[in-house]
């Protein structure tokens, strides 16, 4: 099968398999539990916010045209009629003349329709309120409404909810949400070659690595991963295990070794999962170049490469922008991209797309972005860099001094 | 008390805190738990990585001075001696002529010094190996030691335990941590006008937000929150949760209303927790004026403004810097600040340091801040935006055009 499967580019991949992918069903679960999760539904206010009109200072709640031409040398003086405490409805209606205390987030009284700032009062000796600065109508008070009214959308189907959204949903009363489940990933490592980490190495042997860091990037995207640790290299086990994560799973991620057997290996289990099995064999890229990309009975089937750096660019290019596709998630997040002046000239070779490593260094204000020199399969250059350059494969490569954006771990 | 005290500016009130507070304590924990986490030690490797010269191709490994001088009209012939399996030491050692199968990660025969990649190969039809290509000494090979050496630094004290660090440890069998102890958060909601979210409003009275929104802030920093919930504005009853959420906490956070007799009350019960009190009483910031910072017995006591939008502020700002300092971390996130240039003049009162919020378009390639309107305390504010500006207290305001950092949600 795999002969008749052209390299094909990180894009052109992505976008096949996405063609393929549907987003996991929904939930209905705790606004309170709902940090990092998905919305399902697009939420409205059911009902207006604030719930009333609400002193935004500390002060004087008082009927504006009492206060019209108050000045330092002419004062307005009003008949203090009482207070309205924090989170009690006004027990006095103010007359002409009078005024009631405010609180900064409490009501005002009724009649009220704006707040004198208690920086600009006196209490008079006979106990009146002097009022040294007229106020116009609603200053000093957020309205009822202002925030949000009803029917307002409130956040949209598919955005991620962060503490903002917790906190407006909270404020609004909404309890619970619709929100998309969390994918659940299986990942599984296989080769002859795997041991335990704990494990004293002897003659070929190496420890498991991609077990743990593709785990760790996949529950970073709030998915949650299931462990098929250390299968050996035999068909038969294989396929009993990648059926097994299947059915508990809506993704399933391979990382075995990277030799041509090895791949062949993971391609049959893959073309015998399910229809259509493998769809992408090999990505015109560097590292990662033994990708397979499949996806079995509607379900995407992922075959990473063995060396763990060449498996973590891979996720984090390929499989990431495919997770958040199945996660429901609708924006792409702000925090992962940054843009850096290039240090020095990177060369690429065209047709490929270049995954090239970079640090980064603040020079004056500009971020500077230095290439990380080193093999690109060894580990210690992933821990002595900030992120890396993703090169086109229509690109030759980057000039020094060019702008460019830099993707972070 | 808090006369004496007077309004000073975030930097500055982060600097007074920062002198006395300490980082928190230390436990071991499995390296496979560890994503998160803050490493309380330097780990040195143990060992050489790879522990063996390892092919990094598909191919034949090979003494290098058997293929000198190979090209296609005349290629070089070897013996095939066998193969050395994956996971395997190899059982056999090359005399001069001789080639061994090798595969991408495993071990090279002995004797061998590089690997001949198989497409520069082809098997004669008496079964030598052709070798079209000349290789030379540690061509294709990983040696051992090349991505670590025995002593060499691999991960440092203070540094962020993410999925490269957790391959890198994995990798070189460092299967349990030392790393700092997640931090205990206590969070306390005060004030009579504060419902639970799932009450249906009545005069006066507001949703509990803080609690939920602050807690998720502090859980996503990667400290853990303990919630106290809607306590009266009463002495007593504040005292004493106050007291107990000191004991069971690292640092507390309460977040009460903004009125001056709310911030008294939260004053007070500060002051009589443990000394020194009350060391900041006001921040000259906008949002989030009505802040209060202080110790109790080593301890940080925090009172944040009740505007929930005032209080994500502050917590960003003030509060966010404070937690990360006792949590042992070393380096500032990379991924919370990116640059953009300002879309309109952002006009600011000198001597004050404005939060302003802005939303992110992206126009040709640049990314542009574009200013949130709207009054500074509403939460729909915050979620139209993206994040937010900060300008100085010694700036009148940015001009348009100008590039700033831009402090993401």
């Amino acid at each position: 099968m795999a002969d008749f499967f052209n390299v094909i580019s990180p894009p052109e991949a992505i976008d096949l398999m996405s063609k393929n992918l549907s987003v996991v069903g929904h939930e209905v679960i705790n606004t309170e539990d709902s940090f990092g999760r998905i919305l399902s539904v697009q939420i409205f206010s059911q009902e207006e916010s604030p719930s009333f009109d609400r002193s935004s200072m500390d002060g004087y709640s008082v009927k504006a045209s009492d206060t019209y031409g108050a000045s330092d040398a002419l004062p307005a003086y009003l008949e203090l009629a009482g207070e309205v405490p924090m989170g009690s409805a006004p027990e006095l209606t103010l007359s002409p003349g009078e005024a009631a205390i405010a609180y900064t987030g409490g009501m005002l009284a009724s009649n009220a329709d704006a707040v004198v700032m208690v920086e600009h009062t006196k209490i008079s000796p006979s106990g009146l309120l002097e009022v040294y600065r007229p106020v116009a109508a609603g200053e000093n008070v957020i309205v009822a409404g202002e925030d949000f009214r009803k029917g307002d959308p409130v956040v949209a189907e598919g955005h991620l909810i962060k503490h903002a959204e917790l906190g407006a949903l909270m404020s609004l009363g909404t309890t619970t949400v619709n929100v998309y489940r969390r994918p659940n990933i299986a990942v599984i490592s296989s080769g002859d070659e795997l041991v335990e980490p704990g494990t004293q190495l002897a003659g070929g042997k190496i420890r498991d690595v991609n077990l743990y860091s593709i785990g760790a990037l996949v529950e970073n995207l709030g998915a949650s991963a299931t462990s098929f640790p250390r299968i050996p290299d035999e068909y038969d086990k294989l396929f009993e295990v990648a059926n097994k994560a299947a059915q508990i799973s809506d993704m399933v991620i391979f990382t075995a070794g990277s030799s041509v057997s090895s791949r062949d290996l993971t391609a049959k289990v893959i073309n015998d999962m399910g229809n259509p099995g493998v769809l992408v064999h090999g990505l015109s890229v560097k590292p990662g170049k033994p990708t397979i990309l499949g996806m079995s009975d509607g379900k995407p089937i992922i075959g990473l490469p063995g060396n763990p750096v060449s498996a973590i660019t891979i996720f984090r290019a390929v499989v990431d922008p495919l997770i958040r596709l199945i996660s429901g998630a609708k924006e792409t997040p702000l925090d992962k991209v940054i843009e850096a002046v290039v240090d020095t000239d990177l060369p690429s070779s065209s047709g490929r797309t270049d995954y090239v490593r970079v640090r980064l260094r603040y020079d004056q204000g500009t971020v500077r972005a230095v290439p990380v020199h080193g093999k690109s399969n060894l580990i210690s250059t992933l821990l002595s860099s900030d992120g890396y350059v993703e090169i086109d494969a229509d690109s030759s490569g980057i000039y020094q001094g060019t702008t460019i954006e830099i993707n972070l771990d």
